[in-house]
């Protein structure tokens, strides 16, 4: 190596010892006749020091040619700090320097490489070379490395066998997009890269692995939205002989030692909570449970008042806001704009104040006296001091609103801590949802998941109300992983298939290699999957997962740091035997 | 879970215990009043036992309707064996059957799943979830995971950083063709699948993560060799401020702890030899160092005898086949067959027996007396015994030629024993290769490797003389892994390309990213990477990767069991915006 030593490494036990340390120029602190340089690596800063006098004048003179980022080999002998640092670790000590070797000059970077910096995102994305320099963004993608390391050496415990699934696939309709890959060997053919290594983990267990797992890039071409990557990685599992429990409990084991092993934290057993009550308590399939603020359903107090409003809705219903019975006029307005807001959809939001005197205070005095109100604090055990906030209307689309009014009102008293952390698991899935624009069944986690055995006979009778053997985790009100125990024969397959509007023939086309395996002696099996860029973005306590992925693209998918996507030359084009449309030669 | 226990779980000490397993049917013996059943799962094969007069009877009508690879789950009491088994882990027990549930029936496969089946490569691929359930197969990819396991633990213990780099990237022309994915948000543009993630780990350097890996698939769109797959994984490093040296050991250090953690081997040290020695005594940069048979340059006591083959040779050489002057005359013809086939090149041999009573006999005793050919076997330190065989013409021709000659007869004389193990450094390739069909050079390493400095100011004057700071690990004669000491400053990176007939604007367009980050402050660094799929049939001691890739591709790069690549849809095309020729429209 060309160093004896790491930035990060010499302590105050090191005095006198001669040592080489390598990195880039931090900083520059020149005083006239003392020098001080922050000498930076992966592993920490140690402070270079040069005195007029006692270092040679030529040395000086090339320690004052240095510029911010040059990277250099440093020879020096370690002395005690006159005053120390205790921020660092390396703050006892400085390093009298007594030679200094120029590896590679450093023109400015076009942004200051600090904690906080003043590049713009397209800026950072560009040079993501020198972005991924700055603290922040490397600890972000260390963190990365632990989860990963982690959830491996929890998974290995487990019996599991980290098997490659492969990445040049087939292309089904079924899903979102697929990115294709044209076969120069095959003209006319085509690839597809995998949205998921489902069919394959599937085939996996009728293999007998019993046990799989990989962490493993998995892409889908879809319209970007903020925070979507077009590749994106995922903790993939399955196992066989399994019941739905099995699953929860072996997962619920890989988060908690993910959380004790990277984050120190003894997370509490993650609840279960069937979809039917996270839709009819939280208006979401996916609640953030950090905090409680239940919903109420009103009907019955709230109708037959003369209130037309809430008499001729669907559902009435509320959450309490504790202690926020002080809510100014301007808040409440706040409050009833962000609810009428498009992509909300309320019409309005009625308020009850439990005055701190025992009285009540509501946008619908008229309507209810206090004895009617306060059935209405009953619903929610309200006590004085606590707000209700009530919407009304069709049932499905005001839980949604109520919902989205809840984390409003929860990030603005603070309860929505990104260092607490909340699991869940939802469980008892609808098989299936109608689409209005396609105009038939979809399936809602994927055409492999299973019916629950008790709910089949609905299946040609009440299609929508089938429940699945599915789940999804959920950790502060974030999806970070779903799953279902998988149909294993061919005759429920065919018939979820044939409910899904595929053709005989469509089905054995697409999957007909996966239904053929089934009646080769497939075991019981199900899986799960988890956002590895997401999880590990939660555990980094950060909104946005670009930071946890070491290059990632913008929201047009582009990586405009290399340039990609770019044109390709026609050579290319022809042996691959495609045309870019308008372009036909 | 549907079972208390596995199929290799079960003990002596577990005797009278109530349990339940499950997995397949693998044998039935039905000897009328006695049947026994072996159930076989991944961890093991156990024996299940019923009896007519102790088994119910419906039960054991139950048992003769089985068939085999049904799925099942059995209930019974532990029993001791009458006739142990010492040959299975579960061999002192049997399990005296009470219940069975047929989880799945299984229609009969199309081979056997027996260690060895009657099944053909395309019946295997075809049904590759079958296949994955025969023993050796399973047992490769377990061996896979555990290297995996292995590379990973000893690299974390490195300090190295996993990183996992984009599979979306740029086309580049330099090397082999990139398998190409038509962007459908940037119509006419395209994304590439990247051939290895060197630049981007270049780029991890610049970023000063200082030490880098990533277990990684790669792609290249190759006319497919036998043994060659479109995508493979490498384990692929970079590390910073490090001399060559720096890395042979660490990754040495790598090899020998796979060696010791996978297979309880002790590696000796890997000796190192320079591309010029490769090349001198084995003919080949990649020598099978498991045995000796070195080269030996006979010209100066071969030439001037009047024997024209050897006098107008540039070249004569030859190998000492220890031991072998019994080969029969149909043994050397035999061998002369081997050198003169059109892939070999060689116009004939030339043998020469050191008889077993001091005299020596050849082909060419015409030309060479007793003292002379006493003279060639002293260049070999060949004993009576021994057998020379000699080639002669032009040097590179006749190195490469007698290079396949030495590993025929080491075959032959069973040398290369695939239990054995021998690793091998070879350092100091040449920068660049002359590639006589483009009629230029190309770099033999890849464009961002270093010159020796020593060897720069050759670079204008005899470019095929510059040596790179370039490796490659050999193990048994087969190259698993290579790198280099990279290029880190703007100026050489330019000169190289421009010596490899980059015009300085496409130098630019494909890889300005790499020269500007080397403008901010890079590190000296290097790396290598290893042939994954290679490593693990090394460790396997198989001579075909497939077994060691759980779905692997055939040689016309299709996955027949999913029937891929395929036609895709009018409308998927559409949106994307290219045509397939010949069907525009």
């Amino acid at each position: 190596m060309l160093r004896t030593h790491t930035c990060g490494e010499l302590r105050i036990t090191d005095v006198n010892k001669t040592v080489v340390l390598t990195g880039w120029v931090q900083r520059l602190r020149d005083k006239g006749s003392l020098m001080w340089i922050d000498l930076r690596d992966r592993y920490g800063i140690t402070q270079l020091f040069l005195e007029e006098g006692k270092t040679d004048a030529a040395l000086l003179k090339a320690a004052r040619a240095l510029g911010r980022e040059f990277v250099v080999k440093v020879e020096g002998t370690v002395a005690e700090r006159v005053s120390k640092n205790a921020n660092i670790a390396t703050g006892d000590i400085e390093l009298k320097v007594t030679n200094i070797d120029v590896l590679n000059a450093a023109k400015l970077p076009p942004f200051t490489i600090e904690d906080e910096t003043d590049g713009g995102d397209d800026l950072r994305m560009k040079y993501r070379y020198l972005d991924l320099r700055r603290n922040p963004v490397r600890e972000s993608l260390l963190l990365r490395h632990k989860v990963a390391q982690q959830t491996r050496s929890y998974l290995d415990s487990q019996n599991f066998i980290e098997v490659e699934t492969p990445v040049l696939i087939k292309s089904t309709p079924e899903g979102a997009r697929d990115f294709v890959v044209p076969s120069r060997m095959n003209p006319g053919e085509f690839y597809a890269l995998p949205q998921s290594p489902q069919t394959f983990k599937q085939l996996l267990m009728v293999s007998g692995f019993d046990r799989y797992y990989q962490i493993v890039k998995c892409f889908r071409d879809e319209d970007l939205r903020a925070d979507r990557q077009p590749e994106f990685t995922q903790i993939d599992c399955e196992m066989s002989f399994v019941t739905q429990e099995d699953i929860l409990t072996t997962f619920e084991g890989l988060i908690r030692h993910l959380f004790k092993t990277v984050k120190g934290i003894e997370l509490k057993e993650v609840p279960h909570m069937t979809y039917a009550d996270a839709m009819k308590y939280y208006g979401s399939d996916k609640p953030d449970t950090r905090f409680e603020m239940k919903f109420a359903e009103l009907n019955d107090v709230a109708q037959g008042k003369g209130f037309g409003v809430f008499d001729s809705a669907e559902l009435v219903v509320g959450i309490c806001a504790k202690g926020c019975a002080s809510y100014t006029r301007k808040q409440l307005d706040e409050l009833t704009d962000f609810v009428k807001k498009p992509q909300i959809g309320a019409k309005g939001l009625v308020y009850v104040r439990c005055e701190t005197n025992g009285t009540f205070k509501s946008s619908v005095d008229k309507f209810f006296d206090e004895i009617e109100l306060s059935r209405f604090a009953q619903k929610f055990n309200a006590e004085p001091g606590d707000l209700l906030l009530i919407l009304a209307g069709e049932k499905d689309k005001t839980r949604k609103a109520l919902s989205e009014l809840r984390l409003h009102v929860a990030s603005q008293v603070g309860l929505r801590d990104k260092n607490k952390f909340a699991a869940l698991w939802v469980i008892d899935f609808p098989l299936l949802e109608w689409n209005e624009e396609t105009n038939r069944w979809h399936a809602m986690h994927h055409p492999f998941t299973s019916p629950k055995p008790e709910d089949m006979p609905k299946l040609q009778s009440h299609p929508g109300e089938v429940r699945a053997n599915a789940y999804d985790m959920v950790l502060n009100g974030i999806e970070i992983g779903g799953g279902s125990i998988r149909i294993h024969d061919r005759n429920t397959q065919q018939l979820m298939f044939k409910k899904l509007g595929f053709t005989e023939e469509e089905a054995q086309k697409q999957f007909g290699f996966l239904m053929d395996a089934f009646e080769f002696g497939a075991p019981p099996h199900g899986g799960i999957a988890f956002g590895f860029d997401r999880l590990c973005s939660l555990f980094g306590g950060a909104e946005s997962i670009r930071d946890f992925i070491a290059f990632p693209k913008n929201n047009a998918g582009r990586d405009t740091m290399i340039d990609t996507p770019s044109t390709i030359s026609q050579e290319q084009l022809n042996e691959l035997g495609i045309a870019v449309k308008g372009t036909i030669k």
